[in-house]
């Protein structure tokens, strides 16, 4: 049953299982106590450290472990905030960072600090000048991924943190979804990374801070990992996260270049077995086994159910499949199309009879949920003056896109179309669906309930 | 090798474990994402919850997960006083509370809150009317131990759930050291507790929040556990936790028992195998494993060296075996004698002989540790006026009581002696030794340097 959902959570490597094992037995105690329990899991952890450390790029002494990525992120800006709040008040992100980047800067807002978010281009890079324009003699702290975790957009970090340098502000860079395939190049300040997407238990984060870097621990704290984590340290899975980590960055050159050949094939062959699929994401600078792409007239959910059936566990950023009802905040930034997409992240070790059998299934099961929501919207056509109107008012993604494309035929080469709509995800996929057919997107306008879309007829 | 520190960990029970490898293999996933891998893991965690609530005696859904014990206190008295800033920001916490309670509290009054400590009596227990006269109009919170981890006194806390509950104050009831044993009685608001205090894995803290108990989590924060934890949720372990505690609560009953003989023994023979030693802690309302004495004449640190080297680990509250120099809070709260203090905490499980062994090795260590430190105080003894001087400025704890000690003889019946000291331990060991030695105590007075305490030789 394959499992191509690895940037969400791997499963547990091998080597972390063997170590958890191991540490049960040896690292439960209390690492601050002088008995000789407390003497070994002391050593543990110390080895934990430096092997972590080594891998990361760092002082074992910079290096701490958190409960999670998460943990690792709220506790690296909270603290990097706090320690250089007499610079200024003013944060920096891209647009496309992992929500507890995004949660953490609206904590600062609310807290009455305030964010630059930098955009980002199609593919979902930002542009070094661009973030360093947003730079400020204000500016307490950037951050920046190393990798986008839904499309595997690498950033430029190396650039990034040159301009930051020069401006003599910190950058903290969240390395999740990269920290297995080597360490992050360039100046960074702060970094953190989570185990779980190694292979590691969960559990474990990492939050690596610079000497020199002005920090201020917020919060309650101890005596545990220099002030800047509170709470017994998690010893086995933390001794299983350094282990893995090493196990994986021994298999990470050659595990690279397999993936990324698998996700070449899945990059130029949905297009071709798929109509009306657009692969998004940079084609080049990308992490080696992450591949996105979205499919037109497709409900998310659906498609993430189908695939399901057949074995596949994927994710999406389609607003279908989220609690909140609207597309991916990634997928938003980039300004390509939401609907129908699949996020397939390889797992290290994914067989290419799997991939192979992917594709597969992949049409099949795209066209099963399309026959599903074929449904035809004639009936709530109708002329307005010179401009058809289709109302999808209450309808959800994908069915305004759906009904948009059903009655382009009945418009006059160089007339309009509106379409409206109250379902959050039309603004990102109306426009998406113009670019892909050759129509012309004119713009959006308010109306009573949701918004009016007009697109003009272009071929 | 006898462990005999399960008030700072337990080792990893058999059942946790179990439940470890188990769900290493099917709860590794997003417990949020759609596919079978995240299905199985939601089931594990909602199962898990279920078990957990009610061994705590809650509903499921009024109970949350986070990261350890420590962070359930801090996330719990953060979200109760954000949740009820408009009745007011006093927090009542009593003296003798765990360092995560204390660090919430210090936190809090930083941020220009209020805080009241309830004092305890010598056994170590507040007394409810007592902390019931801490409450006030603008109490937002009230917390309490259900018992203490350094001597195992009981708190009264279903007598201060009452009072509390009068006032329409929640109280949050830290349970970390009594959960296994079994529910907190009262109508409490707000409960955590520490897995790997009952041998479930470390990296589980669990917190209970009442429904209608005003809450706002604080920090940024996800959609994870209803918004109170944030970060992917550690499955595997929140599993063992929960299968742990059930496990330990099986045999809890009869286990009790057990270990109370056991530490009853303990805190009988103590004081008949080693001259001036003194049972702290309240000898009737107190955990069943837990027992904590001290040793005058003895350095602390040094008694644990011996005793490690007999194979027993054991903890201390002695200043000289902390970082920070400054005896145990709760033996300061308590007023008792700190010097020599050893807490022995059994684990389940913990065998006769084994506290045989102990009760046989521990005269013996005491009257090495003895030896070492006998050195002769007399030239530092100057006659000054009327009064006896003893110097012993520069001098660590248990050296300025031994000096003390040794002089007393010379001192005239109804005759003054002062001893010069700056170790922040004599304050406590001082008084103490008077009370254990039945002469008077008179008082403190200012010096140059660190401080003199008068002692009257009564016989």
């Amino acid at each position: 049953m394959p499992y191509f959902d690895a940037a969400s959570g791997a499963p547990l490597h091998p080597v972390a299982r063997q170590a958890l094992l191991a540490s049960f037995d040896e690292g439960w105690a209390d690492p601050a106590r002088l008995y000789r329990e407390g003497r070994r899991a002391r050593m543990l952890l110390d080895a934990a450290r430096e092997a972590a450390a080594e891998a990361v790029g760092c002082r074992p002494d910079e290096l701490i472990f958190t409960s999670s990525g998460t943990r690792a992120v709220h506790t690296g800006i909270a603290g990097a905030l706090a320690g250089r709040r007499r610079s200024g008040r003013h944060l920096i992100v891209s647009a496309v960072e992992h929500s507890s980047v995004l949660h953490s800067a609206e904590a600062h807002e609310a807290d009455g600090g305030s964010v630059t978010q930098v955009a980002v281009d199609r593919g979902g890079a930002v542009d070094p000048a661009a973030y360093g324009d947003a730079l400020r003699t204000d500016t307490a702290l950037a951050c920046l991924q190393s990798a986008n975790h839904e499309v595997g957009t690498e950033q430029p970090v190396a650039a990034v943190a040159e301009l930051c340098r020069e401006s003599g502000v910190p950058l903290l860079v969240d390395a999740a979804q990269s920290l297995a395939w080597g360490p992050v190049a360039g100046d960074w300040s702060l970094l953190t990374a989570s185990a779980h997407k190694w292979g590691g238990p969960s559990g474990v984060g990492l939050l690596a801070v610079r000497k020199g870097v002005r920090f201020a621990a917020q919060g309650p704290v101890d005596e545990r990992e220099s002030g800047r984590a509170p709470g017994f340290e998690n010893i086995p899975a933390i001794v299983a996260a350094a282990a893995s980590l090493r196990a994986v960055r021994a298999e990470a050159a050659e595990e690279a270049v397999r993936l990324r050949e698998l996700t070449d094939q899945i990059r130029a062959r949905v297009p071709r077995l798929v109509t009306d699929a657009e692969v998004v994401g940079d084609p080049v600078r990308r992490l080696p086994g992450v591949v996105t792409f979205s499919c037109l007239y497709v409900d998310g959910e659906a498609l993430l159910h189908e695939l399901d059936r057949e074995g596949f566990s994927v994710s999406s950023g389609s607003s279908c499949t989220s609690s909140t009802l609207t597309p991916s905040h990634v997928l938003r930034a980039m300004g390509v199309l939401s609907e129908g997409n699949v996020r397939v992240s390889l797992p290290l070790g994914a067989a290419e009879e799997e991939v192979e059998r992917f594709l597969e299934v992949l049409p099949r099961a795209v066209a099963a949920v399309r026959e599903k929501l074929g449904a035809p919207a004639s009936e709530t056509v109708v002329r307005e003056a010179d401009v058809l109107v289709v109302d999808s008012l209450g309808k959800r993604c994908p069915i305004p896109v759906i009904e948009l494309a059903k009655v382009i035929g009945d418009v006059p080469v160089g007339g309009l179309l509106r379409v409206l709509s109250d379902d959050e995800a039309a603004r990102l996929d109306i426009p998406a669906w113009c670019e892909m057919r050759g129509q012309e997107y004119v713009g959006e306008e308010p109306a009573d309930r949701g918004a009016a879309y007009l697109v003009r007829r272009v071929s």
